[in-house]
């Protein structure tokens, strides 16, 4: 990470807001702050690596990070994509374990981070930052189960439809946004080829869905519901 | 689950070896036996179901309970298998969340249930307890990474091969084994049809790979390797 600081007013406010810190009470909050550092990740910078000994606990503040595995001959499968407010590297908490996956800036990030091993002792001493971590792990377990869920029951158009129509209203009322980020890291974390995320737009088209750059239409969720 | 009952010795032994209490001081040991409470689980019964409000945390005494997310028409997509030692439900620690999955048994099973509020309960005031709460969590986590990462990297056979691997000592000498459940199941847990299964079986043939019933011989790991 870039120019490592103390946390300014800003950046206290964004972690106070952040799924571990507002769970905290006043005093674990004090003690999280005292030992966070702030950074400045350029895009595509590596934050950590596979198998490296797991020393650091991170906490996204703007930005996006992926997260992803690589096999042998380098090719890379994303595994999860953390936004602001995520916590990476929760995975690694066990004392003396490595990182189960690599990291990078999948856009310029504003990253917390916060040494493990104070952060262990803190934990070992305050059952609400332990309980903060457990809860944040739990959900994080949920997300990813849905993945492989995902990823084993539904084609490439399935995937893209269900991930547009998280963005939709229940009410079925027609909508438009903005991708929260790039089609390639949109491919990535949905398991595909940005060859295929392509081809899954371009089907999506005759059930109402208009994509350019990263802007979406979809005029009809009902029929988007039924690809 | 079936006739309920306070853990004899032999079942308090076995959960004393679990993943979870043999990272406890004796004072959170005692706190959940106290509380634990056992139950057979006869083959393809239902422990819990996908959104149903979590209430018990579990462990697998023995047997194999199977981890699934269902779609709306009623498809089944395994996520997990756990074994003996392994904890079912952590991904519902948090207060008023709901099962993320729904787990079955696999194959007759001994089962440990602790009552979930109690244990939050405990774990509130007791950070051992906690803690190898969050680094249980850790390691699925890791696990389920690894699960996703494989569906996305590895053709059927590649998978399947991998998994035998895993059984291999890195010496590359030959070595048979007993499959530890049903290949229905291994199907099931590398995300593979049956029918996939044994194709890639067959195909595995040529890299020196003989199964019958649920004994497999590994002729050439080194072959294997390669697939």
């Amino acid at each position: 990470m870039n120019r490592l600081m103390k946390p300014g007013a800003r950046e206290r406010e964004t972690l106070l807001n952040s799924g571990l810190l507002s769970a905290l009470g006043v005093e674990s909050v004090a003690a999280m702050m005292e030992i966070a550092v702030i950074g400045n990740l350029p895009a595509r910078q590596i934050l950590f690596r596979e198998g490296e000994p797991a020393d650091m606990l991170h906490c996204v503040l703007s930005g996006y990070v992926r997260l992803y595995k690589l096999d042998p001959d380098g090719r890379e499968a994303d595994v999860e994509l953390y936004g602001p407010g995520d916590l990476i590297g929760a995975s690694a908490l066990l004392d003396g374990s490595r990182y189960a996956v690599t990291a990078q800036a999948a856009e310029p990030s504003l990253i917390a981070r916060f040494d493990l091993k104070r952060v262990r002792e803190i934990a070992s001493r305050r059952t609400d930052l332990c309980t903060a971590l457990a809860n944040a792990l739990s959900a994080q377990l949920s997300r990813v189960f849905a993945s492989l869920a995902d990823d084993r029951l539904h084609t490439a158009p399935q995937r893209v439809a269900r991930y547009l129509l998280s963005h939709c209203a229940p009410d079925g009322r027609a909508v438009s946004f903005r991708l929260p980020y790039q089609k390639s890291l949109l491919a990535g974390k949905l398991g595909l080829a940005p060859e295929a995320l392509s081809r899954a737009f371009s089907l999506l088209r005759n059930h109402g869905v208009n994509v350019r750059g990263r802007l979406v239409q979809i005029t009809d969720p009902e029929a988007l519901r039924r690809v």
